[in-house]
């Protein structure tokens, strides 16, 4: 890797991604191309890509979608100017009948003329604005992941997706947990509102202190824990309707786009 | 017709329908069903319903959508309990070719096991908000229809699916733009915020007193003409695409959901 994480702090979201794709960078993107929407990745052929959509059209808080690729053009020209999917995104899980079967840093040799690229909105973009209106987020402050749980709230399946709906947990202060509320739901492409606040056990959560994926973050006097949906479930989503072949971005790992993070619609005029 | 619209005004959403398909109600559905969605309706063959999807995604201020079926299947199962696309809609539209060809009443017999229902949302969700904000619209003050024009403005294309955007247009007064701009844009799937404010010419509309559907409406003194995405814009694109088979609701004879009107996520889990 010719290029570190600090050299590209500040740098605009072409030129991350231009480091990225020549193979200079292939670390996480969390506070890189700042400004810009980052979104989690699900790649497929064409076959599955309408149930995929349904699925994500009925699950819009986990899977709120910012873009989607012609089948076998690897450019998502509605999410930035010079976006190739298949090079693009610093690492890749590649799925083979729904198990995870390697991770690369490019997937040109894996492409095929009937692919169809998904991009999906993630938690940066809320958590960006909660900590602009002054609330500070236990996780970033540590520098850790973000606690994640599989719960017993069941998405609504299409075709082949279905599967449990994946949240992530922030312990917010209870006289602030409205505030939060009514800021993130102001952006339904970054999952929105918090699916539930309170008790992890109505929601299936057996121990908060033992995440599913990510670091566990403690619960301080006087805050609660609130859930939101989580990017993490079309993953699992895609894991269970065990596709021949699927590729996601590595968590973490994201697209980086030159949509703006807060704009209302994620498209941009593709240039003719 | 043995139901009139006066005996169908404060009845629930469920009820409407159930005149509606019993055949006793083709009316328009402006002000029934008080408090639940309406949507717009385009139902197309599978073949085209990826790219119709894609279309959506990429144009979600004209269409944002709020239900997809399954295939074959005219349950639209995320948007109420028991909504049967082929005979819960007041009155449809047919066309052959990409041309009118015919308004029904029901659809059963047209209806083919690979055709796939869509509803989008419509400005019926904004305009509630926009009054109750004490902002009244000409066109409702004077029961008329919101005069809508095409623009010079191109939606993204998918595949078949092309064409102008189509605005409606509200006279607004001066000093209350900001906050009708403000209030729309938090209703994502009722178009969101104006695409346009002021001169008309800027996209590309001649006349602002001829509509190119729709009656015309006065920008009184102190009014600044406000034009809004509009939910004709996918009816164009499915002529324009020519399909062999295409079926919409016809203009103000939406399809009542159960599915509240403000509701953050348009979709009820289905019933086992």
């Amino acid at each position: 890797m010719g290029t570190t994480y600090l050299e590209l702090k500040g740098l605009s979201a072409a030129q991350v991604r231009a480091a990225i794709r020549s193979g200079d960078y292939a670390g996480h993107t969390a506070g890189l191309g700042a400004g810009c929407l980052q979104a989690n990745v699900v790649i497929m052929p064409e076959a599955h890509a309408l149930d995929f959509m349904r699925f994500c059209q009925r699950n819009p808080k986990p899977c709120p979608l910012t873009g989607v690729s012609d089948t076998g053009n690897p450019m998502m020209q509605t999410m930035g100017h010079d976006i190739d999917i298949r090079r693009d995104v610093p690492a890749y899980n590649i799925y083979r009948d729904g198990a995870l079967s390697e991770s690369v840093t490019d997937i040109a040799s894996l492409w095929q003329e009937d692919m169809v690229a998904f991009a999906l909105g993630c938690s940066f973009t809320f958590e960006h604005a909660v900590q602009a209106a002054g609330i500070s987020l236990w996780h970033i402050q540590n520098n850790t992941t973000v606690p994640m749980f599989r719960t017993s709230i069941d998405t609504v399946p299409a075709g082949r997706f279905s599967g449990p709906m994946v949240v992530s947990m922030r312990a917010i202060p209870e006289g602030r947990v409205d505030e939060v509320t009514r800021i993130s739901r102001l952006y339904p492409l970054a999952h929105g509102a918090p699916v539930h606040v309170g008790d992890p056990g109505k929601i299936g959560i057996a121990d908060i202190a033992r995440p599913d994926w990510g670091d566990p973050a403690p619960i301080g006097p006087g805050e609660v824990p609130v859930f939101w949906a989580c990017g993490v479930t079309p993953q699992v989503a895609v894991e269970t309707a065990k596709l021949p072949l699927c590729i996601t971005h590595k968590p973490g790992h994201m697209l980086i786009a030159d949509v703006a993070e807060d704009a209302e619609v994620p498209v941009i005029r593709p240039q003719k």
